[in-house]
Formats: C-alpha cells, sequence, structure tokens
C-alpha cells in the first residue's frame, strides 16, 4: 500500500531535500539532516496524504469530490490534490480561522464552509454536507490510504540516508495524531531498519510520549495553549498508535521557547522558515543532544506556514550566532 | 568549460528545488518559478563557484591553498570548497565584519585575516600573504572558472524547464559582478535558448541596467548605501559583460522596499528565506510584471544569508495576504 501510494506520488510530489549547516551541528554535537518538508506543495507534508487520499479511492467516488474540518495543513494539502485532480474539496472551517489560513486555503481552490465553534457542532454539519452532495470526508491521520501518503516521507528518506552513507540514525519526527510518524515507521521498517523513528511533541501535549510509555493511548489534558497548534490532537489516533507503539523508540519533549529558537536557527542557518509545530524535531536534536543515540540525527522539518508575527517573535526571542 | 564545471559540481552540489506558490502567481499575474539557491551550501549559489575554481585549478596550485578578499557569500563558498577539498582557505575581511558573517566564515574552517578598511589596503595585504604562502587568488566574478561553476545553475535550469514544459520565458537574476548572469546566459544559450536571461539590482546601484543600455560599462555613482550588499559592486565585470551584452534583455531595477516585500513573501508563501539582494529578482517578478514577457518567468532566489534583524523587518514592514 505504501508502494502504490509512493508510485502514485512519484509524478507530483516534490522530492523535498535534506539539508545541513555546519553551525547546526555544532550546537547538535552530531551531524543533523534536516528533511525540509516545509518546501512541499502547500507548505507541509500533508499534501502527500491528500494525494495519496484522492489517487488512492474509486473513481466514481473521487468525483464527487471529498470534505475534510481542518483550519490547518491538512486542509490546504487535500484542497490542492482535489484541485490537481479537478474535482471538489469542502473544507469547515471554524469562523475565527485566521485570515493567512483561509486565503491560503481558498487559493487553493477550495469551497470554505464556516461554522461557530461555539454554536454548532462541525461534525454534524459535515456530515449533511456529505450526505447531501456524496462528498467523501478524508480524515487527517486514523486513515490508511493518507498514512501510505505520509509513509513517501520515509520512503525518500531512506535514499537519501543511504545517499549519505546514514546507516544507523534517530529520525525524529513531529508528533499530532500519529499519521506522519506511523507512516514514516512503517517504510523505515522495511527500507531502513537501522533508522529508528521517534515523536516530537510540545510540553504538556505530550500524548505520543506518555502513551508509548504506558504502553496505551492517553489524552493531553487541554486542547489549546501551545503555539504548535498544527500537532495538538486529542490523543495518538486509533489507527495510528499500535504502529508507533511496534516501531519508535522513547517521545521527545520540547519547550515552547525551544521551539521558538529552534525555528529562528533553521531561518538564519539553513533559510527555511518552519512553524512551531514543523520545529520540534529540530529542537529536540539541537537541545536535547543527550536523549539521542549516535552520531548522526534525522530531522523531519514537517511544515512551514507560520504567520508573520510569530516568525518575527522567534527572530527577536533568540540571540543567533 | 561549463559542461566540465558541471560535471565536477555534481557529485557535491545540491541541485536546488523549483518552488512555486499560487499566491505569488496571483500577485505577479503569471506563473512565477523560483530557483532556490539559498539552498545551495553556504546559503548561496557561491559554492558553485568556489568549487569550481578548487576542482578546475592544477593540483599542485590547489595543494597550497587559496584566498579571497570578501566578507559575505563568496567567502563562504570558497572557504566550504576549500575545506572539502582538504587545503587551506584564507580569507581578508574587515575589521568591522558583522559577527554572524564572521562565524558563518570560520564554521566553513577558514583562516580569517583582518584588516582596517581605513589604514590597510586589502590588495596589498592579500598580494603579500599569497606570495609569502603560495596561495592563489580566486576572484568573486572576473574568472572563468567561477562563471563555468555559476554556469551549473543555468545547467539545472535548463533540465527543470523542461520538466516543467517551460519552452519561453525570461529568467530574472540577481546581478552584481555578473559572474552568475553570465554563467546562466552562456548555459541558457546552449541548452534552452527560448530562456532569455535579465539583470535585477536595486535602485541606485543599476550598473549592469544602465551598462546594459548604453553598450558599454558604466560604475555605479556608490558603493555603500543599499539594503542589498551582496550584489554591490564598482561596475559589470570586464570578462562578464561582454556576455551580459551578448545574451541578455534589458536590465531591470527595484526599490529596497520592494526587496523586503519579496522577502517577507517568500518567508510566508515559498518558506524560504532570502537576503535582500537574493530577493531582487523575485521583487522584479512580482512588482514589475508589465516589464517581463510571457505567461512565465524564472527567478533565481541567489542567497539566504540575511542577518536575523533584516528578516524581523521584512517581515515588520509589510502586509501579507
Amino acid at each position: 500500500m505504501i508502494d502504490a501510494a509512493g508510485s502514485r506520488l512519484a509524478p507530483v510530489v516534490r522530492r523535498t531535500p535534506l539539508l545541513r549547516s555546519p553551525r547546526l551541528d555544532a550546537i547538535a554535537g552530531r551531524r543533523v539532516f534536516v528533511k525540509a518538508e516545509c518546501l512541499q506543495h502547500t507548505g507541509s507534508f500533508k499534501f502527500r496524504g491528500g494525494w495519496s487520499a484522492l489517487s488512492g479511492m474509486p473513481a466514481g467516488e473521487r468525483k464527487r469530490g471529498v470534505l475534510a474540518y481542518s483550519s490547518g495543513n491538512h486542509a490546504q494539502g487535500l484542497a490542492l490534490a482535489a484541485r490537481m485532480h479537478g474535482v471538489p474539496a469542502v473544507i469547515v472551517m471554524p469562523t475565527d480561522t485566521p485570515g493567512l489560513k483561509l486565503s491560503n486555503t481558498a487559493a487553493c481552490g477550495a469551497e470554505i464552509v464556516r461554522y461557530d465553534r461555539v454554536a454548532e457542532s462541525r461534525e454534524a454539519l459535515g456530515e449533511r454536507i456529505c450526505r447531501d452532495r456524496g462528498l467523501t470526508l478524508v480524515r487527517p491521520y486514523d486513515e490508511p490510504l493518507v498514512i501510505a501518503g505520509q509513509a513517501s516521507v520515509g520512503l525518500e528518506l531512506a535514499q537519501q540516508a543511504t545517499d549519505e552513507g546514514l546507516e544507523r540514525a534517530d529520525v525524529l519526527v513531529p508528533c499530532g495524531g500519529g499519521g506522519l510518524t506511523a507512516g514514516i515507521a512503517l517504510a523505515l521498517a522495511e527500507r531502513a531498519p537501522g533508522l529508528r523513528p521517534r515523536t516530537c511533541e510540545p510540553a504538556g501535549f505530550d500524548d505520543a510520549a506518555r502513551s508509548l510509555e504506558a504502553g496505551e493511548r492517553l489524552a493531553n489534558p487541554a486542547m489549546s495553549g501551545s503555539i504548535c497548534d498544527a500537532i495538538v490532537t486529542p490523543m495518538p489516533g486509533a489507527v495510528t498508535f499500535p504502529v508507533l507503539r511496534a516501531h519508535c523508540g522513547p517521545g521527545l519533549v520540547v519547550t515552547d521557547a525551544q521551539c521558538l529558537h529552534a525555528m529562528a536557527l533553521a531561518m538564519v542557518h539553513l533559510k527555511v522558515v518552519l512553524e512551531p509545530g514543523g520545529a520540534v524535531a529540530l529542537a529536540s536534536a539541537l537541545f536535547h543532544p543527550r536523549s539521542i543515540d549516535g552520531d548522526d540525527v534525522i530531522v523531519v522539518a514537517s511544515g512551514g506556514n507560520a504567520d508573520p508575527e510569530i516568525l518575527r517573535g522567534a527572530l527577536a526571542e533568540t540571540a543567533i550566532t
């Protein structure tokens, strides 16, 4: 299934580069290889899962279109994949969605349906639209076709690691619901078993780390209050967690301040823009070196859809040398 | 000579991606393809010329090492290329060089010799060091091996344009001494004659545009006062100008404010960091659409070595939507 998704993605996906900087190596105390998935179409890896879902569903179903609940990266990834397939996409977004996310999603050609977070249920609204218009709901992570699409990051990493002569390394992955981590884990288990995936999360929203330690799915105490909004989810997915449990090392946890510092260092030394949730793995590599094994570490920089204000804040916060 | 340099570079250079964003297309009124050379080793295209010069010189000469006068991108590109060849590099830099440029160049393993801009002549100092230690001076643009290295950007662009189905387009190139533009022009003339190179410069430092119009090399009235420090040179090079004259369309000129706006849009929509001098071509594409021909435009984003302060300024200056 992963190979099939990879083949469907190959003609359209950006094969994102593996970036390095001598300064980051010096800070981390080992070689740091950064998979710059912020350079993917729509600014995050989510295009992969969206494309995989659309290209993998029966043609008759695809033709009627898709729907997602999301104000973020999954919305943009699915919307662009739908436009490239020439089929409708409806994105259900709260009325208080920031303007930049709204305009970026609209620029991908999606129809946006807004709802009041307090007065309305997005599930009820979305189900009604799906039923009325024959659309297929595409879930952001607990969906095998989506996981198979995200796994293409792992297929590319396996090849890029071989090209770099990397046989053993931790692979740090920003983890929300676990779709990206699970996909990468499955691809690496097959193609590069010396590369060990590990989840990275913001402090206070470390459901994956705690769940991995406990051996069962545990929920976060809250759903807001982190700058890493893109990777805050209630708990690891029912589909993704067994994969994480089978393949991942212990989870890593970073502070918001470490994320902002990593974002600034990525801008200055790698010349790429990361959003806070996309920077948790880089922050783990730079600021938790003793929690990582080996002479090399691979970091997935999963997305770059940050507002200008938060980029300014990151650049202001930290002394860069 | 260009093909040979391309072959020597192939195993080590980053083949930089051609990025796009629907929002930038909408602003420019045509499809905008951005060659993200800011993602090259050391953060600019200059690594290509440095590597070409080192790998192209006789082994005995190379072994003794190289020297450059530069506080900027050429210094870093040459220093890293020297380190990768295992030979010494001496970089002559003014004492008032900003800390970030100094530490980045030192991180590439170069020996830095500092001089007082007012009291000392860098040429006299450099010549003495070259003589004493048998080093070879590598000039930043008026050097055929360096131009042949920068031309590899054009070789890649010709292939990437073919992959995208682009047959006719203006190719906008940030222009200082003209090494990058000349290299790209020579490569495209051979490999993709429908792609027309054009120089891009900051207002007040538009020596290439004026020289192309006059048909002879004209100097800038000043050497400081632009935020685009990386591409401010006295006048087009003696070696590069005849190439520009033979192959380039009319030069384009942008304001500092347009550069900053383009930098902010690149961060938000392409997820890459550009320095002001690396953003002049993108600014030309976005803000001078009527000076450009055709449905598509290719932009070279030549470097990303910007200080955090100027990135913050760019993000603060402009309304991003």
